[in-house]
């Protein structure tokens, strides 16, 4: 796990510059200490604005995903950590263009905080807000208290389905519905095989033996649901997506996408190598795949592990997920 | 360096059946054992075909740039293996659309070996074929020995800008020429700061010490031009670029694209500290950056590292390579 970087405390500083150096076609660098990311040309006049924001760590996840066709803004907080106030707040009323904003976010408690105060301080400037949280992440807490699970790679879906909802002119009201039908539409189950070092505390965030795999960590290293050995890629597959079906059975006929998503170090090479499986387990449950993404779309730096994520689709759902996108990292 | 995986010895033909199960809309798989990938289109009839070849354990190099504006068709080889002189005339036979075959692939011995004698074969099916060698690596041989030099990510550049002039329709020697015109404009050189596991091997490929990195190491772990501490990353980034500009200089007012490369577990969070460097150090040469490519573009599974390729561009370059193409990991 060594890293390439220069001083620990200017990491996100120097990532966010870069990275609009990059792509000075996407992204756009505002708000104190340069913490929001917003989309190159500005806010659409008369379309609901999208903002998320979240701990850096995670790219594409959050900001790479500010684009046309998907978010408008993104607060970014240090590495694991939540933006504050005003930068949410800054993303807020950038992302403004006179519809409203919806705040589509994962479910933390810290961006939670911030980003409620956040909407509290732009509604005296009359921007209406409303929000979305993601909480796909079935290894976080048992079905009875799904509202209690943290949000992962299922808000990619989130952004992309709310996005393309926003670009078609619905107002928020409507953007907010088809933002929870996504987020609620996506089941997601990780296996950490490593952890990943943050750059200010210099050392690993937790520890898994030489041999073996915890099934359902988190992506900041929240503790999983079972630590074992190793298993062959078959195995690993078969037990996410037991978890993943035991969750919620997938149905004769029912259409969804499926993310095989490498959390930062896993090469695609072996994301195939487990979407062959996927795919078979899904079509023997009578489903079938459209646009499985497979690839790096969550991660936690160099993270050695994998994530799975069903999103089942209707008619509605599908046609967003399929509307045209774009950002420095995924174009659809 | 824990890998997902079956059978260490079905790693590439999973790989393989995943990657066309995933996108069907770009990749098809033929020839004996399915070790060739075609474009899912068929060729072209009238195009001159490229085809390339080489070992596994690069995604997406090579068979992920099988697509439109880009490769028609690829062989290929176990991990870090060439593939077969069958495998490799398959390629060339789906890729001919009865305007010629352009070989396109890095310099390795096994592989001219092989699409040598593959050359041969499709010559007595009235296949008319012509080779160009990507040697892009400057940490592999000096200037004077320059045609020894490896082939590593500027090959990348070379499939883009000759698939743009095939898709142009420029005739089989009109391709070549833009081809070695392409291979030529690129420098690379890489770092590494661990190696990667060959799964057939199960073990590392080589070692580097826990606080140390090798500048100018090749793709496959060849020997690099210095072994040291793990410095900070500007200072990895100068060091790498000075080797570049000592090869050949940036000259005031050049354009060239640069690509900023993990070699597999590097995140782009790195890699966008690290393209801040490059871009103050070129523009200081008085060069300015059109396209820069910061991402995975040429890997070794999961090593840690990054390679920098300057691709200088002359305005039928740049034309090409900012032409439109697409393909399962890239689209411009």
């Amino acid at each position: 796990m060594k890293k390439i970087l220069n001083n620990p405390y200017s990491y996100v500083d120097e990532l966010l510059e870069g990275l609009v150096a990059a792509h000075p076609e996407y992204y756009r660098q505002i708000g104190a200490g340069g913490r929001v990311i917003a989309r190159a040309g500005g806010a659409k006049p008369g379309k609901v604005g999208i903002v998320t924001g979240g701990g850096s760590g995670h790219l594409p996840v959050f900001t790479g995903y500010v684009g046309p066709g998907l978010l408008d803004a993104c607060a970014i907080g240090d590495v694991f950590a939540s933006p504050s106030v005003e930068q949410m707040a800054d993303a807020i009323r950038v992302a403004n263009g006179g519809a409203g904003v919806l705040r589509l976010y994962g479910n933390y408690g810290g961006d939670i905080m911030n980003f409620d105060m956040a909407g509290d301080m732009v509604e005296m400037e009359d921007i209406r807000t409303t929000t979305v949280l993601v909480t796909d992440d079935v290894a976080s807490a048992p079905p009875a208290e799904a509202s209690k699970r943290r949000g992962v790679a299922g808000m990619v879906y989130a952004f992309k389905i709310a996005g393309a909802a926003a670009e078609a002119g619905l107002d928020l009201d409507a953007v907010t519905a088809v933002a929870e039908a996504a987020a609620g539409a996506c089941r997601t189950v990780g296996v950490a095989l490593t952890p990943c070092v943050v750059p200010q505390a210099g050392k690993p965030t937790f520890s898994i033996g030489e041999t073996e795999m915890e099934i359902g960590m988190g992506i900041h290293g929240e503790p999983g649901v079972r630590v074992g050995p190793l298993l062959p890629a078959d195995a690993i597959a078969d037990e996410m997506l037991d978890l993943l079906f035991a969750d919620r059975k997938v149905e004769k006929g029912e259409r969804l996408s499926v993310m095989v998503n490498s959390l930062g170090a896993t090469p695609p090479e072996e994301l195939y190598i487990l979407y062959r499986r996927v795919k078979a387990r899904i079509e023997a449950e009578g489903g079938s795949i459209v646009m499985p993404l497979v690839g790096r779309y969550a991660t936690s730096m160099e993270m050695v592990g994998v994530s799975f994520t069903l999103c089942r689709l209707d008619p509605q759902l599908e046609s967003y997920l399929r509307a045209p996108a774009s950002c420095a990292f995924w174009s659809v």
